[in-house]
């Protein structure tokens, strides 16, 4: 079977390997599609080479089909059509011991710590996997990842009905975040300086402000009446954001942190302070979100066909690669064979 | 009567001044002890020139007596025992029309925006009044505002019985904070470089952390068996304990912003996400936070003593403040007179 692994030196390697039978309580995968992320993008840039252990098979937003079952596993059968929850816990730290598994202390971020997806066949551990509804085509079921991070970072935020929500950043993570904000009742603006997302974002019917050329702390308070934003989502990673979403943000209002700050960032502690605001932390999901995803993206919530730029074999990683730093792409999904099954 | 009014230029002058009678709704407290705040200091070294209207008569924790009382103040009667909750919101603004008027838009913080309670005769608005018990003294009533201040942050904090908690800074609010959260039934650490602040700390049987000698990491992470602390408050102002806090706190633990960080401060962002941490601002106080505060005075539960140094005449005020920018008092207060009655 054909997999892709990255080798170092910012390289993506095709190579053609004898696959290994699942090990018992695992699931081997027919993968069918693999969307590449923006973690992805910082593994091949050599950002996390001292996370990950080379070669290594990435790829952690999924959709496949049941291919084999190990020794012992009773609840999946060979045609079962599935997507893949990453997130493998050790159940004993204290993370885990106080219920919040999803961020264990010592997690293992499957497709990061451990191989991922960018195979042919790929071997799962059976309690990692969710079932697709047989009216969810698989490749839009490679977004339910993406998508359940979207609904844990509103989830964290809790945004309700009726909240004035502003989302900074309008990549694939941030245009998810504001249609799930949309579908939860809420009015969102997305803030996001590049042209061409912003056409996307407005694609979807959903309000944007161009930081370039307007004050967006005007346009958040003329939309808010004086208030500020219930809630205000960063997902751009720009300093100057975090410095944004605290000004933008009502008395009493929440600051979710999204995106990854490698440094430490100046916040407007002040403000803060001033305003009692909440700043709260969002990482990956829970069980809950994920179902949440599949249920969304089967309803048609999230748009999918908009999303997805293109679809590429999955020889043609390097090639997706390339076209996605160029900032030129919102999400692209790899072909690994099984998706016409 | 004498009035003590900051006039600029890092002076506090005394003045003789003929007191004006209540004005309607208003009562006139014959006032007998002011403690000074850091707040105050931070007026007569000029740091908020751009908010203080001169001459300013400042303060704003205070204990007195009931002296007048104005036309229709059906509530209050001549003689009693009192303490103000400093606070005047204009209740049309979002936040007093969301509930939360403790942090009304346009604020009237008594003592700072408007005249305060370093004078012989104080016209206060009526329902800015709360009865103290006749069992409790009124020097030790004049700590009702900073302790309501603590009982404000700890429950900000969400501080719960059987928690571990970290005060970052053990100045007269952190010391506060740190016997407010072991009433809550939490267990509590103070970390404070200073070793008479740390003396003081000690006496009150609360345990400390040097963190000039001391890895305060280490020494939280062996305390709660690797797991962190289930609150951190940051109390210090220091840039250094910002950073501290995050490294301190626990996976979905929570940090609460209690010190002015006048200007935006490094925040580790990336443990914020890792940790899905919460950060919480807390500012002064709502009537109910009062109302502990003076029932846990009455009760005995504050160290008054421990945390008074002394208490000297208010024609001593220059002296005061310089004793207190020193750094060697915890909480002095000021003798306006109505003490002995």
């Amino acid at each position: 079977m054909i997999s892709a692994a990255y080798v170092g030196d910012r390289t993506m390697r095709i190579e053609d390997v004898v696959p290994a039978p699942p090990a018992p309580g695992q699931v081997q995968i027919r993968v069918a599609y693999v969307g590449i992320c923006g973690t992805d993008l910082h593994i091949v840039h050599g950002a996390m080479d001292a996370r990950v252990s080379l070669p290594a098979v990435i790829g952690h937003e999924m959709s496949g089909v049941v291919h084999e079952v190990g020794e012992g596993v009773a609840d999946w059968a060979v045609g079962d059509r599935v997507t893949v929850m990453p997130l493998d816990w050790d159940d004993t730290c204290p993370a885990c011991l106080a219920g919040h598994r999803h961020i264990c202390h010592n997690l293992d971020f499957v497709g990061i710590d451990s191989p991922g997806a960018m195979q042919g066949l790929w071997n799962v551990r059976a309690d990692l996997l969710l079932a697709l509804p047989e009216s969810l085509r698989l490749d839009h079921a490679a977004l339910v990842e993406p998508v359940a991070v979207a609904v844990h970072d509103v989830r964290r935020g809790a945004v309700r009905p009726g909240d004035r929500v502003v989302v900074l950043g309008g990549g694939p993570i941030g245009v998810l975040i504001a249609v799930v904000a949309r579908e939860t009742g809420a009015e969102v603006t997305v803030v996001e300086p590049d042209a061409g997302r912003r056409a996307t974002v407005e694609s979807l019917g959903l309000a944007t402000v161009d930081p370039r050329a307007d004050d967006v702390v005007t346009r958040i308070e003329g939309w808010t009446d004086g208030a500020g934003a219930d809630v205000v989502l960063e997902v751009s990673g720009a300093p100057s954001a975090v410095l944004s979403a605290t000004a933008l943000a009502k008395v009493r209002g929440t600051v979710v942190v999204v995106a990854i700050h490698p440094q430490p960032t100046a916040v407007d502690l002040k403000q803060v302070f001033w305003r009692e605001l909440t700043i709260v932390g969002a990482r990956v999901y829970e069980r809950a979100d994920f179902e949440r995803a599949v249920e969304l993206l089967d309803r048609g919530v999230v748009p999918a066909e908009a999303l997805i730029t293109e679809v590429r074999p999955l020889t043609d990683v390097a090639a997706a690669f390339t076209t996605l730093e160029q900032g030129d792409a919102m999400k692209i999904l790899l072909d690994c064979g099984a998706g016409a099954q």
